[in-house]
């Protein structure tokens, strides 16, 4: 299908952008030595993983047991859930290693490591548990020199549990914008995790894996010396915050929102879109960040920025294109609106946040080079 | 099955509430002698649609074709399709009419409305098209005074389409919160919309319906005097902006999110939960009302409000609950995280936005007032 016959509003995947973005972070693991392990929750599609396991991974990471199971199901057995095991998800997870999934699961605290064993013991299984390392206080993870990091090690070790490593993920990455600041914290973030596998086996429990990763911190990083893999997610299709992060530039972001005038506000300078923040998602991260993108960046069909340009503001299937605030070209053309921008005029928007625009849609149109495209599906649900 | 074995998260819905609040809509509208349409975005949902229906409303209302055609599959024929139409869209309008989808359409300007018309007019269709009128300045519409009214009224009826009547949603009722305020929006809105219709019927236009609403106007509405109906969405749930809005109370909102704490931050005083933004949805637009909560308000699994807590910030897939700032009961727990709230134990959040929490799953777990509870499916995309 060609792109002008695209229904809009529709999720559109660059697919140049998206191998060169593959291919960008996987020569960037070989030079530093480490396994690739991508994060599929920002696509949540087989066909897009594939491309990253073709171009070098080695394994996958999940955020869902619905995306190992469907992962599963398409062949791919390695995979790390790398959300911290509560006892009610034990099942699920059983199911698949029954099945031959080598599903590794993740905790960060004694209460669920207890269950996992004693779940394991129970039915027999042998799970493979990785521990979360918290390196940067944003979210989830044990501190590196907190004794419960040892203790939850001597529980997984002590009933039976293979300890599989340790990993982390700095995602407060996601908040800093030089490059300076970035290898700071992809270096805080790798030394943290191996100092924690020390520990571990300092008390005598093996510790394979060593496990780190951000889309930010594994660009950044200079040296991962002691880490065995990095796992990052957003780096395949990227989106303004990571242009704001300052580890893309707007052209290699290869997801947009196409998308239709409309209508027009004319006395306001505005062109009605039929993207609006059911297509968008609700995700206005850049708003924290120093360029607020508004609900996203417009481009012409061809995929021209239209810097002059914002989606100012967004209800459940109605967007707000106009003029970028103090832009003195967009201001002299706001009388012109309905010129620039007629009914029926096909617009692409870039997204603030790939991982929440894509979920918004039951497939992504991967657009080839001449213009073609072909339908990928996504999944969503848990 | 009950609610203890359900996965989370999960989006519930509490049927006793949803219940009440369709009823007192559609008293309210009864009492005002006006029919009722109600807008079938926020739920996407059968179940929920034909609760709504069974309540007393005539027609539904609806934001993208795809509802039309899912709606219409199951037995609903009068249907408004209520975003301004542009001509790539014609064909799927088509088909739903030609398998006698009473369909309605909606346009805002003379390009789509000459293009209606000569659509219509090459596959011998009859569209019955409403003109949509701006009565609040949020968005899309005519104003009623304008000239561009009379145009587009003129170039459907001369062409052979039919104009169903007016419509107008007053959008920004969302920004305001006391009663004086909304009943003056309700007026302005009504008043708007009938002054438009006025307009086409002295050019000798019929303009048989007039359709208003939003969920704040019509509940605040005292009279509605020369409007037929009234269209409103979110009322079916409620949710925290509508609290904030002050049309409902937190014990009327119907939609919660059930979640599992996954760990704990204790000197930070958090709980983990497996709610992040994917299930939460990235919606924050209580950050702009008088109360501010977070990404959710949360409460045990029974419903009890857990007022001095709050979700107070969201990754993909983790949330964290904290305590609400200031709140001294809270703060005075905070050492005691991971009592209050062990791993494995199950709580529910309110959400900002029922339409966009609903829409991140595939299904609502519809709860019966003794726990049982069974799957209502609803759908996505366009």
């Amino acid at each position: 299908m060609k792109l002008e016959q695209i229904e809009t509003p529709a999720a559109l995947i660059d697919v140049a952008r998206m191998q060169k973005n593959i291919a960008r972070m996987q020569a960037k693991m070989n030079t530093l030595g480490v396994a690739f392990r991508p994060h599929v929750k920002t696509t949540k599609c087989l066909d897009v993983v594939r491309a990253q396991i073709a171009a070098g991974a080695r394994g996958i990471t999940v955020s869902t047991l619905k995306e190992a199971e469907a992962f599963f199901a398409a062949g791919i057995g390695d995979i790390l859930y790398a959300v911290s095991m509560v006892p009610a998800k034990l099942p699920r997870a059983l199911a698949l290693r029954r099945q031959g999934c080598d599903l590794k699961l993740v905790v960060d605290n004694p209460t669920a490591a207890a269950a996992i064993a004693a779940f394991g013991d129970q039915h027999g299984e042998s799970f493979e548990v990785s521990i979360e390392v918290d390196t940067d206080g944003h979210r989830s993870g044990i501190q590196p020199e907190q004794q419960t990091l040892l203790d939850v090690g001597r529980i997984l070790h002590e009933n039976g549990v293979k300890v599989g490593g340790v990993m982390t993920h700095a995602g407060s990455s996601y908040e800093l914008n030089t490059p300076e600041a970035l290898a700071a914290l992809a270096e805080q973030e790798r030394a943290g995790c191996v100092r924690a596998a020390e520990r571990l086996r300092e008390a005598g429990i093996a510790c394979p894996a060593v496990s780190v990763g951000s889309t930010p911190t594994a660009l950044a990083a200079r040296y991962l010396e002691g880490a065995t893999e990095v796992r990052a997610g957003v780096y395949v299709l990227f989106d303004l915050v990571m242009h704001n992060v300052g580890v893309c530039m707007l052209d290699d972001i290869a997801l947009s929102v196409l998308t239709t005038v409309i209508g027009h506000q004319e006395d306001k300078g505005w062109a009605i879109l039929d993207a609006g923040w059911m297509a968008l998602s609700r995700d206005r991260s850049t708003s924290r960040q120093s360029h607020d993108f508004g609900y996203g960046q417009p481009c012409l069909l061809n995929g021209t920025l239209l810097p002059g340009y914002v989606i100012s503001g967004a209800n459940q299937e109605h967007g707000i294109l106009a003029a970028a605030r103090g832009d003195p070209q967009a201001d002299a053309q706001i009388e012109d609106i309905t010129q620039h921008f007629p009914i029926g005029m096909k617009l692409r928007i870039l997204p603030n946040h790939a991982c929440a625009t894509g979920a918004q849609f039951p497939e992504y149109h991967a657009v080839a080079p001449d213009g073609s495209s072909v339908e990928w599906q996504r999944f969503y649900g848990w």
